[in-house]
């Protein structure tokens, strides 16, 4: 899994990223100060989803790839603070999964 | 193959999930204490779909999603005893027809 | 080459494989005792349907992926003998094809 | 690159074929003795159908199908001779390019 | 991940890119001296994109073409030095993130 | 990457071309002595598009493979002399961004 996080993001950047979002909410996603990238298999993806979205103060969305339907990458919005703990939750607890602690 | 468990899902993780199951059926899938999910090759996940299918207390849905390497995955909602019940049933029969066992 | 037979499959496993069949015919694939799977490349896949279509007893359709127009997966439908002896066929002919010497 | 040859095609392997062919050509495909398919890169396949369409006897379909690994499949009909010879030059033809004697 | 500057791109090029972005934008983006190519995976394109939009005098676009290995790319519209200089801050900044200094 | 020449192309084979070509543009391409293909990653389709597009007395069109807006192949359309020399350019600049020289 591979992990970025872009803090002020540009319009561009965001457009990129609404475009690709799988929900059809229209919630503005401009308003946060950073964004959290999360790239991986889906079934890791669709794991961590889970963990952002039961984190403070952030948002979560996944954004497909080019393929029709592919769920790559998901994407956490929110104050550069929130960001980082949901993205750090993610990564221990994907590898904790992986060391067969979840399960 | 790759297992996880989901304990309580959160809605965000249902809707991901909602938005990508391959069947019709408009059944609720918000209900459930927990998630299991298995990814893995085509001809796998019908195997292990009909493994999950015939468990108690279960509903399977295949789920769309990672073109690029062919694999698919299925998700099975249930109470958590039921979903950990039918995800070790998949393990043990999956590897036993790869040793031949099953053919 | 992969290969499982399902018996007596369940009916959430047939609801998949028949929202995945290439052909548009609507006969009924829910009488039959066992399904068999062959999943593999697009030419071998045209090989062994071709193999199967000639065995006795069995109907044959071809099962898509997630991107559109993949070809990776047959399925064999009928009585369980009819559908071990032709996944016995596909498998002596394809070995022997690869040897080359079927052509 | 894969050759094979099926002789005698069932008709349900014509109608696979056929639901994938590229052309909207609706020229019957039934009335052949045998089928020839060669599966590869894109590159060599409308290099190989070249060849074939310059071919005697027989009738060239690129067939859609392989997308992850970019593969794509040609599929010559005609007469059991005509489509041994049009495979036969493909080969040659191909190895040749390949070593660099036709560029 | 992959870099390359076209100088005076030919109509065509620009064609090519411009049927494959991703953005409804109609600006046209015929009247820049060079384009900067960065291919790669989602999540760097994401970052590089992020990186190039906050460079000065450069337009980005994302392109679409690479389904099978999830790659995608980006497009630097700008005078050359404008657009070596933003391709120039990709390569540091994204040689940064993955030492690890921007997480 | 890799290249191929085909001279005096089959009316089937420019079918296929036609057939897969990403512009609108409706001019005839049967009128041509050879075609000359280069299949690659994208980044680099574009990049031998640009040089090809500068050559003198070709003209070229990109062309799809299977997955939707897929990029993986240029043709370009000409006299024989034209097009080997446009596709020996391709080689040469390709092979020289490639160590560097271009970027």
């Amino acid at each position: 899994m591979e992990y970025r996080i872009i803090k002020s993001p540009s319009k561009g950047t965001l457009d990129i990223l609404f475009r690709r979002k799988g929900s059809s909410s229209t919630t503005s996603i401009e308003n946060y100060d950073a964004i959290g990238l999360v790239q991986g298999r889906l079934i890791d993806m669709v794991f961590a989803a889970d963990i952002a979205e039961k984190a403070a103060g952030v948002v979560v969305e996944d954004i497909k790839g080019h393929c029709p339907q592919n769920l790559i990458m998901i994407a956490i919005f929110g104050d550069t603070a929130s960001v980082e703990a949901a993205v750090n939750e993610i990564k221990d607890k994907v590898n904790a999964a992986r060391k067969g602690e979840a399960l």
